[in-house]
């Protein structure tokens, strides 16, 4: 190794997040110990560091409500990913909650992130100048002219509309929070809906995207919010799994009711 | 689907974390919606899902100051493991936390499984009769014994003492929280004091074991813990490598740095 | 377990990859022990896994050249997590292999995907009638209007010109494999030059995706390869961060090199 | 920062893995481009990474047995996590692996490691002095005394033997290869038969452990041959999942079957 180039060269790391040194710990400007630890909650302290600003309670209630909302939803693939995970390595609880989280992806759990880009591209459309409605709709065309499926409407199991948007919707306009991000959500299930005659209901993803974006998150870190909030029902789930598992029986049956198919 | 055949067929899985269907989704026997989202915070959420009963106010105050406490460390593995990560693969931020977490083990950041196992076995003890100095030295015997490292003290960094362990024995303290459990962490340092010669320092992560043990939480899940606080810095470095990214600096660095040396 | 009341309860797993029972194991209708144990090797097995057939001997010759290729860049992204994460955690080597190969993403390592994908549009448009230089020059067109990078081309260390890539293109031609994908690749590069005045070279990714292509893996499933190979380094690294860790050092220094900024 | 501390301290980062500069890559002493690609093959690779020498002919035959060995075991664990997290996130392809071979712990897929580690400790008080038997019988006792499972036998499934374990004894007899491994695990077999009065059957992870111990690869590197022959199984799965998914089936009967109890 050369120094000289190193020097040159040089490692130099400038970061905005924090620092940690023999006597003390500093996070968004805060002293991680004096100033956070013992007065700020959680949600508190996810949307400093996210935001890198102090939030205001509204936004920290905000953020709570979205924090509850995608914690669980029963035995379903992440709950189950991380059970079948604990069960072969009860070694590395880290390992199983990874497991979990990894399933944060475009099509469940995260599409946080899909409906949050849509409302950042129509709000960059309005911020150069074109009306909402006219924002709305091309941006709407544009999905679904490539194919896609419109980001943060609809859900499998509840067809009727899911119950948690509609609590969360209210939580921010008790709040008042991201009512522009709403607005216009609510504007492109609208949008939808007189395109191709079906009413959308808005689903918890959806929902959570307006709030977060409203709060000065990137869509870019939202399905972090899910990771948080399903690591909560994930450790039930581990937990449980530690007493109680259900693996045997999940195996048991998975290799009764799978038989083998040729390929043509 | 047909209830019965499932009893016959055989897949019945028993579940007390909770259910979801069409129109409720229900959590620890509280109806989500209803009763946890616009009402609980995240640390009230996380203490009902692993204790499976809600927690008392004083329970929530210390849970929120350990999640706090372990939300980062500034630039350090699991932090440069995300950014890395991210960097490499930006289509997937559940992959980035993932990297992170995956970091959360014996050595760093998941020490807090050994610490609450050794502070649960002295319960155990205590529990079958023994006096509490008695049940220490023989559990800190037995480590050392076994050549092991007594873990819960001593930090590479915070060699004169770990500033958030005294932070967070203040709260536990003050919030009247997992005495028992303190005092015997206590206990512990000075009996390898007594054997050593050295005075040991309780570090963040066996403060931490003892409020989570005196709050009920088993050890096993104490590192879910330390995943659920690390979420929120990784999210801060995840949200800056977006924007200001180390890793090209960090791979140069690297490069240079290393050389190769033959294997014997 | 009574298989009619699976049918009737509807779980009803169909798979061609393989089952197990108590004296058996079918994988991709072969007897695992019987017919592949101690008769095949690695490249064979995985191209049989992906495709469903048994591979050419000239398909295995090349499938070894790429699973070969990407195993390990010295001490680069990947293989720094999969270190920090080992050091963290030494009891799961699973969780710093998942780190490592958690980093085969878009930027580094899986760009074969979108390589991959590129081939396969600009095939479906040849097989839809459209000469191929004009097929071409379309998905060309394509990429870079909606600003995109083409995929596939250029190195951010070997700038005069991948190794790796020049290596892989030999050994397929000398298989007779692939022919058609690799020349449309080339045709790619020319195409860019020509709009940009720019050489382009064919990197490691880049070819590898058209010789996967070539051999029937559908692009979806190149950044396994990617993973395939890169354990192979990972796993280097980790036995060398047993006995002789780098972690740290890296500590040491990026504690020193990073200083805090505030944002504006 | 100071540079003059950073120059001093130095990032110095020796290893004998490998480099990669502008023109060349070198990988333990080889020439990746001119010595490996086109060369060897995967499980030459994979050993020549792992123990840093060019393996025989006949330690990369038996290799080759062992990574096929563990390929796949039909719709189990593993491969339903990784088919789970596919359907969540089919846009990270690398996620739905790492997901998969997490579950290389130390019940399922990852025991390699509990049984080399038992045939390392027989090895070490072998080399010490002791007779075989003696040092096999001290073993033993102590994993019985402590109330463990002696790894690398008996199988859920394969209750009268498992027929990929015999199979790998015998490739390995073939190949003239970890003969004394092979021995000491038959005698702890004999063992703990003798003090249970239970006959026991070698397992797979049980004999891929000596096998590979008997090539010199360390005990602590045995789970990353288990997570390089699951990658195989895993795409192969995850390429099903793609164009015929399992995961709805799954969850539909997951939220039938599942049902509510009251935690006590």
């Amino acid at each position: 190794m050369n120094d000289a180039s190193w020097h040159v060269g040089g490692l130099d790391i400038a970061t905005a997040v924090g620092h940690a040194n023999a006597e003390r710990i500093e996070f968004r400007e805060h002293d991680l110990v004096d100033d956070l630890m013992g007065v700020v909650g959680y949600s508190e302290l996810l949307l400093l560091a996210v935001t890198g600003r102090s939030p205001l309670p509204e936004h920290v209630r905000v953020a709570d409500a979205v924090l509850v909302c995608l914690a669980d939803h029963g035995m379903q693939p992440s709950a189950l990913s991380a059970r079948l995970t604990y069960f072969s390595a009860p070694d590395a609880v880290q390992g199983a909650l990874a497991a979990g989280i990894l399933g944060a992806g475009s099509s469940l759990l995260g599409s946080m992130e899909q409906a949050g880009r849509l409302l950042d591209t129509i709000a960059a459309v309005v911020e150069g100048g074109a009306p909402e409605d006219e924002a709305v709709r091309g941006c709407v065309s544009s999905v679904l002219s490539d194919g896609g499926k419109v980001p943060g409407f609809g859900h499998r199991l509840h067809r009727a509309g899911d119950p948690r948007a509609a609590r969360l919707l209210r939580v921010a306009r008790e709040n008042n929070v991201a009512s522009d991000e709403v607005r216009r959500l609510e504007l492109v299930g609208q949008s939808v809906g007189d395109r191709t005659g079906r009413t959308l209901h808005v689903n918890a993803t959806g929902a959570a995207a307006a709030l977060l974006l409203g709060m000065g998150v990137p869509w870019q870190l939202h399905r972090g919010f899910s990771v948080a909030s399903r690591i909560v029902g994930l450790l039930a789930h581990i937990g449980e799994e530690m007493t109680r598992p259900v693996t045997p029986a999940v195996r048991d049956a998975l290799r009764s009711a799978s038989w083998l198919v040729e390929d043509e």
